[in-house]
């Protein structure tokens, strides 16, 4: 039963001056004011030690000199620019290749099907047995021993026979590369690039639901993720059905033991890999009966594999799909059996159903809320998310290559980092834009989105906040916060032997 | 001296729900908590009288059906492009049409040179006397009796000849409208966009210095924005010296006696225009004496014309002009002496000397702060202003023309609105761009940034503000709050009867 009660949020400490001041309290006046907003932003009663300290004044350095040259020469690197206009000179930043060697504790939103590039993507097609339907409009992938059986406006055809034929292997590669990726010159209309976005996830979809390409897949992630420095993974997927090559169909209980076992082999082969969970998803476009199922599957998989289940949670474009408040029996039924991990207020929108799906987010008890990029049009739920930690999951440049904003400055997130508000960076589909798998998403938001103030305490927080707020249980987060301990003690004197 | 005092923000009512609720209490919970943001946002807390309230129900209606028909169909009317792409089909909004008759109080935040738009100023170009030095580089006008003798690159040739000798009077006309107008099809980076501004500025300004010119320029931009139902302004001006015929430059306080004077005829014509106000302005890339000079002047006029006089501000872009910090010892010294209205914050950058001229504007004791576009990322700064009732002057398509935002709907307005933070409307340049003096900026405000439930008491609200936060004392607001109230009940009644 509802209970309204009052209470305090963003009651902070501030300076007042009274009228007259002369110029030395001026500059003390404002130094304490510039010092106050650091100590209440992200990271900033963090206290560091003496090697910290020795790494942070590098790091800082190389920040400066790279954030004067972005704001004085704006040709080379501009964050008002789409993503894709800087993203290859990020990898020749100091700051990144710091960034990019620093433990970053787990992603906590990432989407199965999109976590690799399109060169990986591109490999995997080599793979015996691929069958196409390959046209303008169309194309679709399958594995089969004989001819695939589905519609085609064409016929089906193995790829390696249609790239045998072709005149130019390598134009052939870059057409089959181009329905991997997002990749555009010029930022698109929100709607646009998720109907481009939804052609990419089926093209993929259709390469990696073949078992054996999976288990591939899913083994060069984890490498890829754990090469990034990401240390945990919390997986939303479908978990749809795998086949084999003769057509056999897996149960959907199967996937989850796949994810279990390579994860189990992978960390067999890397010990420091802490491992990762599962996030049951349903597109919401499902009516109310489809999502009974879903939670009924996900009901299984935390009574059969508890050690993998997360949660539950609902994907597609917001804007088209239906709101939380839809399925709301079903919900509310699921409600004390699972944990809610929503995306809300993936939308420009204000007071429209898909922005209030923010509302139903907090109201049904959800542990984080993905991507709330509408969040700080709500301070009230805001105040209820800081009382209660729900953290939010920033995903800087998906928000970016899908349209919300176009400059990575105006990201809400610099709001929720001044403001010290429970956040983790995520990467969402890094595969699909060709980012690497977290740390462009860390290099943005710290020298494009957060305070030039900001600092190596901001990165350490950010890596903390991703266990603090993982699904992991108390005894697998201290664990986790032992091993990342070890590993940012390797990396602070690792990067001072380097940088020195 | 500084003192330091802790303080409660933004310490909001807010929900929280016990474990465990069946769907009819959530339903409650849910319109409590919808109810809430709204009573917590801007005008939320204004009782509508009957009449209003029916107004208010016809309005609604109109921006839903809006605001679904954008959100359904973003190809006809799209806040995620430029502002140029949607600007011509405002005018057949329904809702715009009632809040063009909507009486807005005051614009607060105007610049003085680009108060009209191009075709006004191509008219001008038909006055006798007109020199112009036009080059593919160079478009520099001046009204003399006698050939200029100014540097010219070609030589200055009467802009009437040049017109006759023209094989295509349209052609030659528009080729001049563009020197007056930042219209373009594409949303240019902050630099360029700025470059084009300020040549625009030049352009005009040279075309507005001849003392007969700016007279009729002054007097027609009163009766735009009094058109508009704009009836107040606060304008900021350098107060260039205007010229004659015959070359004589008069002293700068000419200008503030012609302001005077011609507001002076104004309301002689239309007697419920309540006046004008100047705040004076130089250019941050002066040195601390030019800094210095200009705030003699502005104790000068504060001295000779009281009743005419705001205030002091500094102008142009932030990014690329000096911050406040550096002009310290001038401002400190006239801190006791003037109120200051000084931009802050106009720019995407955080942590930057041009985003920290918001430190200083609120310690400076600004009465209000222009744009503030960054501020959202200073909270500390935030609660200050709150707790000092100092406002923001937002101007939404100024920032989306100079670059600042791309898609209006990320505009920081939203959270200020959703706050119920100090905030006024303003147009800023609103004929550089081709908007209406004041209606664009509401339209857009209410239907594009606003929540979808903001509504009638919003518009009110702003509209108050204007008057609540401008420069007058309390006699002046006293009876701008009864004009304003007059105006209000004929707008209610008139639109009622328009729209039954």
């Amino acid at each position: 039963m509802g209970t309204i009660t009052r209470n305090v949020f963003m009651c902070l400490l501030l300076t007042t001056i009274s009228a007259r001041v002369i110029l030395e309290d001026y500059e003390k006046t404002r130094n304490n004011l510039l010092e106050e907003e650091t100590v209440h932003a992200l990271g900033g009663k963090l206290k560091l030690d003496d090697e910290e300290e020795t790494l942070n004044k590098i790091l800082m350095q190389l920040k400066e000199v790279e954030i004067n040259e972005y704001f004085k020469n704006p040709h080379r690197f501009n964050f008002s620019k789409h993503y894709f206009t800087y993203r290859d000179e990020i990898s020749n930043s100091k700051v990144y290749k710091i960034i990019k060697r620093m433990p970053k504790g787990g992603a906590l939103h990432i989407h199965s099907t999109l976590m690799l590039g399109a060169d990986y993507l591109l490999n995997l097609t080599y793979e015996d047995h691929l069958y196409t339907c390959y046209t303008d409009d169309v194309f679709e992938l399958q594995f089969s021993e004989v001819i695939p059986q589905r519609y085609c406006p064409v016929k089906w055809t193995l790829l390696s026979e249609l790239r045998n034929a072709s005149d130019d292997v390598k134009a052939f590669d870059a057409a089959i590369k181009q329905h991997f990726t997002l990749y555009t010159k010029e930022q698109e209309d929100i709607d646009s690039v998720w109907k481009r976005f939804n052609k990419v996830y089926y093209a993929i979809k259709s390469l990696i639901l073949y078992r054996p390409v999976r288990e591939k897949f899913f083994y060069e992630s984890l490498k890829r993720f754990y090469n990034d420095n990401v240390m945990y993974i919390e997986i939303r997927s479908g978990l749809h059905s795998l086949y084999e090559l003769d057509g056999t169909q897996h149960e959907r209980m199967y996937m989850v033991k796949l994810y279990q076992n390579i994860t189990k082999k992978f960390r067999e082969d890397y010990p420091d890999f802490i491992g990762i969970k599962l996030i049951v998803t349903k597109h919401r476009g499902s009516d109310i009966d489809q999502i009974r199922q879903a939670l009924d599957f996900a009901r299984q998989i935390k009574r059969e594999v508890p050690e993998m289940f997360a949660g539950f949670d609902l994907v597609g474009q917001e804007d088209k799909g239906k709101p939380l408040v839809d399925f709301l029996p079903a919900l509310l039924e699921a409600k004390e059996e699972m944990n809610f991990y929503f995306h809300g207020g993936e939308t420009n929108w204000f007071g429209m159903a898909t922005d209030e799906n923010l509302i139903d987010a907090v109201l049904l008890g959800s542990k984080r809320i993905g991507h709330g990029y509408a969040l700080t049009k709500h301070p009230t739920l805001m105040a209820t998310m800081y009382k209660n930690d729900i953290a939010v999951e920033v995903n800087v440049i998906s928000n970016a290559v899908l349209s919300l904003v176009r400059d990575v400055r105006n990201h809400p997130l610099a709001v929720y980092l001044a403001l010290d508000f429970p956040v983790v960076l995520s990467s969402d589909d890094p595969g699909v834009w060709g980012a690497e798998p977290l740390s462009h998403d860390f290099y943005i938001s710290f020298v494009g989105v957060a305070s030039r103030h900001a600092d190596l305490r901001t990165l350490k927080q950010l890596a903390l906040n991703s266990i603090k707020y993982s699904a992991l249980d108390s005894n697998e987060k201290e664990n986790f916060y032992n091993v990342f301990d070890i590993r940012w003690r390797e990396f602070v004197k690792n990067e001072i032997t380097l940088n020195s």
